[in-house]
């Protein structure tokens, strides 16, 4: 039936299998997305909104490279807001609350719009390796697929188990089979296979919600958006609520604590530890008497509701009688109990920057396959692994991001480096240089290099090269322009900051902390700057932070070059590290099974230590 | 989790579960709705149409009684086409394409709407039953919700078992798990239990196919539509196209024959016969070297779509094969292959006329379960037994629609009175009444007994009765008011009838064959009625009917009022027929078995001949 060869084969529709395919056959691969249900693609498996800290920049970034993920949440997005807006630049982070369905069925026709894209339904149960290559999958009817590489984006479906209570059963998501077959054919080619889990909690009816008693969670008043696209704002918005634990709840749930899978042994795997299951925190923060709940609609119109931090997989009536504890909660139906769910992973130091895997050739992991949990670090790997995969069969350099280039270069680069033993999240502290990958400047950062790659196209390079013009020369009109201070003082009165006695560029008052960009459009001149050259709101976001905190900026910049050097030190293929006996024993175990490709990688590799990487410069002749 | 006791549990929410649960909820009864995946609530499993013939009216009727597949049906058109215009008014039959996303989304909002209705996602897998009446249902998960009244739908799920070629797997429909342990526990309550199989074509890509050689299908220039509400009117539709298969497919199918499991023997169950697979037409019309091919959108936007009369379980190589050498096909991709499925049923002759069983008390069977196929079929027992659910609970009279009122009566009857040994369908042909059963009329014959339920609303009654007065005075008009011969002779000419010499009745001339209500409305005095007293197009419509039909129609009537005399003649309950010797052997056990309330039932038991009626009626005085 596939008598064609493929250029790549994604297996898997969830957000890295999406990005992945859309990414290759955007390039120009021939592509095939295989998944077991074509009605699930882009399904959110768990919560119905995308972004938030760190995540939020991560979905500017792959928007920025030329993939789906922002575009699609902002089509789909029922809410949106900009999170650590009272903090600086680098930690500002969008999130959307989506439309489940709606974001699903835009994954879908943004898929179908790609013409270098098929799909076909079915389940992959194994792999056509031949010579440590792979080429090909074949299908649960036994259908070879030929392909020349072949992305895997499983995510929680490898022999997923499903927990409620005391009671387990195979499954990939609530009402979805298990994928089986793939984890045994890998481990019997020489893979390590782990096993990870991770939670969901229950859905209700909204109708049974009392939201009088809860505070609401309105969007922001001017909600931005994900894509640096021409995608449309939100011009109206649903409100989400919170509401919150107490410790007559806590009680209940601990009465279920003997039958939680958690608490008796009977899930073994580790879970998200930044997404805990409520279980988890009342275990953990034995002396807090109450978490928050935040109620979050799934959609514009329907009446289910996720209950954003009461994931559970203790017993449903244990779940219940809590829920029903909770203000607002009394009345509450379940649509659906919260569960947790054991599933297979690969530890990722099995990988190559590219998510090539280095056992077997043109075989590529992304997503929660990976030991990640997240959509956006789904997603991120998907587009990584898409692109590699194309590169690689067309002869081209591999395209690997830096750490200081993005928040998807520290994502790949930590779990190759480092590999992860609970799910991997995305967190601002995992970047050295967050200062420089923000949400704002993703574009700048990213779209010039996927534009070079043939991934982001000509509107997206024009837009962010009319951004970058067009707040160069805001920024230079304010380092050239100079105040008067007449129109100056009062609003420095105003801020509380000491007043000017002369004029001066209007650079050095914008400086101050105190003084905004909202501050100096007061000023005529600035006014008429931006009315005449039409200047938008990125544009004068980009400009103000520039003023603000470029001196942050450079230093990090240099920081970033300095570390840059040890990047372009090389190792060679198969360095030798068993002759080199003045490392340490640990770092020559360690080294040996990573392979870092940098000594800047190595030095990242736990265990490692500066005086080993020094030992290492010697060797190589630096 | 469920402490309260609910008025009715539907299980499965399919077309008959959605029915169901909406009509018991909106008549007062505390109604929840449990199945495995509250995402595909009223998912089409096959082709993405409503309607039809004879299914076409069925679906008017569930409209008019208060039902929603009409108005989703509506919400969710592509493309709407009334078949038959060409004939009698009685074969009239709507039909609709529909976006699948859409009709699903449309479904499950709709149902959230409904203010009674609670939902719950999970299999569930056993009854609670005690002294033959159910009292709850028992899911998965080991919870148990008690209940009034149970109403089973539970589709093609019951054991399913999928078959593509010689690979048979378990599951209720591609992607989806069987449904486990219902049959089990019916069949150790004494139910009888039998398995059908049913079938449908590979799905495809849309843009693989080249349009340009095949017929486009448009839609009706001015489209209708089914609700007798106020829903949209299609703006814009969407083609299908038709193209054949020919002697060279025809012989490259057979080519897998061996492997099928239709003729290898692996399927033992009997499919559909007037829905057959492709490799049946082939087998049983061997001189026919052509069939034809229906290429349905499965939507607004997506690229899918749905190959109509190719509906297969031949091997998926085989399928594409031969699919691949169909005119406008010879590049086709497969979304995925076509199948058989297999699934457990329940010979409805163990239910009674309101389609509770006759083994336990307030257990109802709706849908495919019952040996049907079809949405439509579905949808109206769905809704007919939410109906007398509703009302047994609160000891009113029962809910059931004679063979002289709606298709909906004629389908039940036959069921429980004939059984079916086959995949039982609607037809035109199975309504001995069809004069009476039209698509026009559904809302005069239904609405008003629905409103008189408490399940139709006042809108729907008064647009009824508005429809119903203002054809009635226009009807009056007609047959009140006399044209002048010097403005209807031109048009008589136009149409070849005998031209009048002097003035008579409008009535009398527009019951003329050739004249028709486009005709009449070119007199001026017509004209100024409709306009003066805005009749709409159905009440037009509704007029020519009367006109033109109305002596078959009340010969049609008076027949059914003779017969219905034998339909008021009841039997008592548990009559004896072993003691009634003169009865034919046969008659006795298929009596005794199905055990007919009224001699007219009884005449319609196979095996039954007018003398054993003669019998019945003289042992019974009459
Ligand atoms: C119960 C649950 C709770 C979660 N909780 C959280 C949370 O608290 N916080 C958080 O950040 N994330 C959570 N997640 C994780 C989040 O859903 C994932 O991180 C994200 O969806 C991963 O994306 P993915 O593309 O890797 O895999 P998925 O979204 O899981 O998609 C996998 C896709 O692959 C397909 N597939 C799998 N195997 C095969 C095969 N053999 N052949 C063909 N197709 C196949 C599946 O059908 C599916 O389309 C949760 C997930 C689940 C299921
Ligand atoms: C492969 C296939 C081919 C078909 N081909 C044709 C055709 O050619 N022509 C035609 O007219 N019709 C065809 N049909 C039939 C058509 O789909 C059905 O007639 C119609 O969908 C029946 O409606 P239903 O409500 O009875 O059941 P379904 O639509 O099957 O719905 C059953 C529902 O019950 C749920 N459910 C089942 N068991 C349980 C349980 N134990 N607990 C909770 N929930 C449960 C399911 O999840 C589902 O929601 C086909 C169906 C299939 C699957």
């Amino acid at each position: 039936m596939f008598s064609d060869l493929y250029d790549v084969v994604v297996v898997g529709g969830g957000h890295a299998g999406a990005e992945a395919a859309a990414a290759a056959a955007n390039m120009g691969s021939k592509t095939l997305l295989v998944t077991m249900n074509l009605q699930t693609i882009g399904q959110m498996s768990c919560n119905p909104a995308m972004g938030g800290i760190a995540k939020g920049q991560i979905v500017r970034e792959i928007d920025a490279l030329g993939g789906y993920s922002g575009i699609v949440s902002d089509k789909s997005a029922i809410q949106f807001k900009m999170l650590n807006k009272s903090k600086g630049p680098a930690m500002w982070s969008p999130r959307s609350q989506n439309d489940r369905m709606r974001f699903a069925e835009e994954w879908r026709l943004a898929l179908e719009g790609i013409p270098n894209l098929d799909f076909y339904q079915e389940m992959v149960s194994g792999l056509i390796i031949s010579e440590g290559r792979i080429s090909g999958v074949r299908t649960s009817l036994g259908i070879e697929i030929k392909a020349k590489s072949v992305v895997l984006t499983n995510g929680t479906f490898l022999n997923g188990l499903i927990h409620i209570g005391e009671k387990q059963f195979g499954g990939g998501r609530a009402g979805e089979r298990a994928a089986t077959g793939i984890t045994e054919e890998l481990v019997s080619l020489g893979f390590e296979s782990g096993r990870m889990k991770t939670g969901t909690p229950p859905r209700v009816d909204g109708r049974s919600l009392d939201y009088s008693v809860m505070i609401p969670q309105p969007g922001d008043e001017n909600p931005e958006k994900f894509s640096y696209l021409n995608t449309p704002v939100l011009s109206r918005q649903r409100d989400c609520f919170m509401t919150h634990t107490s410790s007559h709840v806590h009680e209940l749930l601990r009465e279920g604590f003997d039958r939680s899978p958690m608490f008796n042994g009977r899930i073994k795997s580790i879970g998200p530890r930044y997404c805990p299951s409520i279980e988890d925190k009342i275990n953990r923060f034995a002396d807090k008497d109450s978490h928050q709940i935040f109620v979050e609609p799934e959609g514009w119109d329907t009446v289910e509701v996720y209950v954003n931090g009461f994931s559970t997989s203790l017993p449903e009536d244990v779940q219940f009688k809590a829920l029903r504890s909770v203000k607002g909660f009394e009345n509450v139906k379940f649509f659906r109990p919260g569960y947790a769910i054991e599933y297979d992973y690969f530890p990722p130091t099995q990988l190559k920057h590219t998510l090539e895997t280095k056992l077997v050739e043109n075989l590529y992991f992304a997503g929660q396959i990976n030991g990640t949990t997240g959509y956006e670090e789904a997603a991120s790997q998907g587009l990584m692994a898409g692109i590699n995969a194309h590169l690689k069969i067309n002869e081209k350099e591999a395209f690997i991001l830096n750490r200081d280039e993005a928040y998807i270069g520290v994502l790949i680069d930590d779990l190759i480096t480092k590999g992860t033993e609970e799910p991997y999240r995305m967190f601002t502290s995992r970047a050295e240089y967050r200062t420089l990958l923000r949400q704002d400047n993703a574009d700048l950062r990213l779209t010039p290099k996927s534009y070079e790659l043939g991934l982001a196209g000509e509107e997206r390079l024009k837009r962010m090269e009319d951004k970058l013009s067009k707040s160069e020369s805001f920024l230079n009109f304010f380092r050239e322009t100079s105040f008067d201070p007449s129109e100056m003082n009062p609003i420095l009165e105003r801020v509380d900051s000491s007043l000017v006695k002369q004029s001066d560029k209007m650079f050095k008052v914008f400086s101050r902390p105190q003084v905004s960009m909202d501050h100096m459009l007061e000023l005529e001149e600035v006014a008429t700057f931006v009315e005449e050259n039409g200047l938008d709101r990125e544009v004068l976001e980009q400009t103000e932070i520039q003023v603000k905190y470029s001196g942050y900026i450079e230093k990090e910049k240099s920081n970033a070059d300095k570390l840059q050097r040890l990047e372009n030190v090389r190792i060679p293929d198969g360095f030798d590290y068993s002759k080199l006996k003045s490392l340490s024993f640990e770092a020559r175990e360690k080294l040996s099974s990573i392979r870092p490709v940098t000594i800047a990688q190595a030095s990242r590799v736990s265990g490692v230590n500066p005086s080993d990487i020094s030992v290492l410069l010697v060797h190589l002749g630096r």
